[in-house]
């Protein structure tokens, strides 16, 4: 392409602080170094953890960010030593590494790439791997990623190669939220036929692990919100039960215990509350119960009576729906091709990238699932 | 016998109150009703969970109780509708019920029993349900079970019958501590080969949880513990390294993770301190480590970081083991008697139940790791 081995100025949305709006800039972005590519991206969808890093986290170390982790994208020109990727391949950053190599990778009970641990510290890549930069400053790339902008840089163990039949406008959700949510289900949660389920929060997290409870084969599939909106998009995805905790004076196991005689099999938070996660430990029944934290917070300790344990109940924990990123990328994008999950249903709003202000603003007052944003035309 | 039927006389260690030596008293235990037994515990052991019961719980409504819940005994006489049990049968009192007729007894997932939790409610046999009585008062079954005592009455669905040719007074030990960490070890951290385990806290049950984790052939086991006396027995029971907090300024944690290159596959909190618990599963490598509460305590919370959890760790919680009740210490006194496990390396005294005091003197100083007290003559 004309532009690799090039400084490329396009345009991205700048997080200069915390607790502000975005800005759009003209950024450079430098050319791929050694293991890197640099990726045009095309689409991105705007999830809960880019406002969590936006809004809520302590660390202030963070700024200035461009956000953006659920994104997909084409392939501009790659670094030395990178043969796994050319110009024109359709691609989706990963925000799970995958080397192929660590004995993480090469064991089947993780997703984890001990590599990222070197490459994305800390889920917000350092200053001097950062090739974005604006006004004379370093952009932190958030999780080595940065969709929020129309060109980034990532490194190639963090990107899956996607079939390039692939709707790159649809398939950015697999970046993030879907494959998070699904995974929980299927993966982490391992979900069996005829249990009975619940899955507290209906964001796009919460609503891709129904679909996986659904997908699973679970017999109830229990959606709790406070939020009635979103009972009738739950029921598309294949809730067959919605518990309002506002309807309820006493807590919201106890609602579940007396539902399901003794609890729930399987139970998922998808909000990234700890006191929802605690509810959705104890809302299991003790013998078997698993629950497993889909949400995401680093501020605060989630606790629990040792006995709820003790009992016989297991609490895990989901990133990316342990999926290997780019198997389970890869993998995703044909179960969507092949129709065996859904990913236009979660899509409630589309807009090009300077609005992104909007589409922040939709999601904090959860009156979208998901916003596309058009990033860069393909 | 010439007793069935009748009211039994007998010397059983009261706790009238909390806090309080234990009293040895003349009782009356009255025969047994439908579906239940009455047993004339030969010897038992001390357990920390009596001392946890008679000194820390908050709970007040248990006194006065009959203490004790890891004994062996011999049928004395059944009540109506019991078929499994004849007077002269080798028996170990459950703390884990096993009817074979509920769902969490059909299932293999769990090793609960749904009955119990109306015949043994909240681990505290009430009132109504005891046979035991002193000075005009009913004594609470610690349990359902009370082996501080020389007879006790037990519902069918919490006894084991055993081995005619197993030694009562070293299968006793079956009854809690030895199962419950060898089975935690086994069962339900599912320890593997190979792999590295830490197991904090060398108690009995600490000890035992390291026999389980050679048992199933873990290549280094790490013993933690305060009190470094109990490193070379840890020795016997399989450890291959010791750690002791005291000799370290960082978080144990950060210690063991530095040792095992990110953490240990699998962990064991044998003392039940919400703290340790913490330590136990920071200690775990993040990718796939498997942390197994085992060690009792309701009286707080446990507490850590949700990212500990998502980044790939499982908590789980361990009671009597994950053995049935029946059929695991059936099993367990098969595995003792072919020199499969170990017993008498448990025991480091043996005195008669008078001397009661004086055992739960040395448990508390962490003198002994088990005292073996004879009740009755067999």
């Amino acid at each position: 392409m004309a532009t690799a081995g090039k400084v490329i100025k396009c345009k991205a949305a700048v997080a200069w602080e915390s607790n502000k709006p975005l800005t759009i800039e003209e950024i450079e972005v430098e050319p791929p170094q050694a293991n890197q590519v640099r990726v045009k991206i095309v689409a991105t969808g705007v999830c809960r953890t880019d406002l969590f890093y936006l809004y809520e986290t302590e660390n202030k170390d963070l700024f200035p960010m461009v956000l953006g982790h659920e994104g997909a994208g084409i392939v501009e020109s790659v670094g030395p030593g990178v043969t796994e990727f050319q110009p024109g391949d359709k691609v989706v950053p990963l925000i799970v590494s995958q080397c192929r190599e660590c004995r993480f990778c090469k064991s089947p009970r993780t997703n984890q790439c001990e590599k990222a641990w070197d490459v994305v510290p800390h889920n917000v890549s350092t200053a001097p791997t950062s090739k974005l930069n604006c006004r004379g400053k370093k952009l932190l790339q958030f999780m080595g990623i940065s969709t929020f902008s129309q060109y980034s840089v990532v490194n190639q163990i963090a990107l899956a190669k996607i079939d390039p039949a692939a709707p790159l406008e649809k398939v950015c959700l697999l970046g993030c939220g879907i494959c998070t949510g699904f995974g929980a289900a299927v993966n982490n949660a391992q979900v069996e036929p005829d249990s009975t389920c619940a899955v507290f929060g209906l964001g796009a997290v919460g609503l891709a692990a129904i679909m996986g409870c659904k997908y699973a084969g679970a017999k109830r599939i229990i959606a709790v919100d406070i939020n009635a909106d979103k009972f009738e998009k739950a029921t598309e995805f294949g809730a067959t039960d919605f518990v309002n905790p506002k309807d309820h004076d006493k807590p919201i196991s106890k609602v579940l215990s007396e539902m399901t005689n003794g609890g729930v099999d399987f139970s998922l938070e998808c909000v990234g509350d700890v006191k929802l996660m605690r509810s959705a430990l104890e809302s299991c029944v003790p013998a078997w119960g698993v629950s497993v934290i889909v949400g995401w917070t680093d501020k605060e300790d989630f606790c629990a009576r040792p006995t709820d344990l003790i009992s016989g109940r297991t609490w895990k924990g989901s990133i990316f729906g342990g999926f290997k990123g780019k198997d389970g990328v890869a993998e995703m994008v044909q179960a969507y091709m092949n129709k065996k999950i859904k990913l236009d249903e979660f899509i409630t709003h589309n807009m090009p990238l300077d609005h992104i202000n909007e589409a922040i603003e939709l999601l904090k007052q959860g009156k979208s699932i998901r916003t596309v944003l058009s990033v860069s035309p393909q």
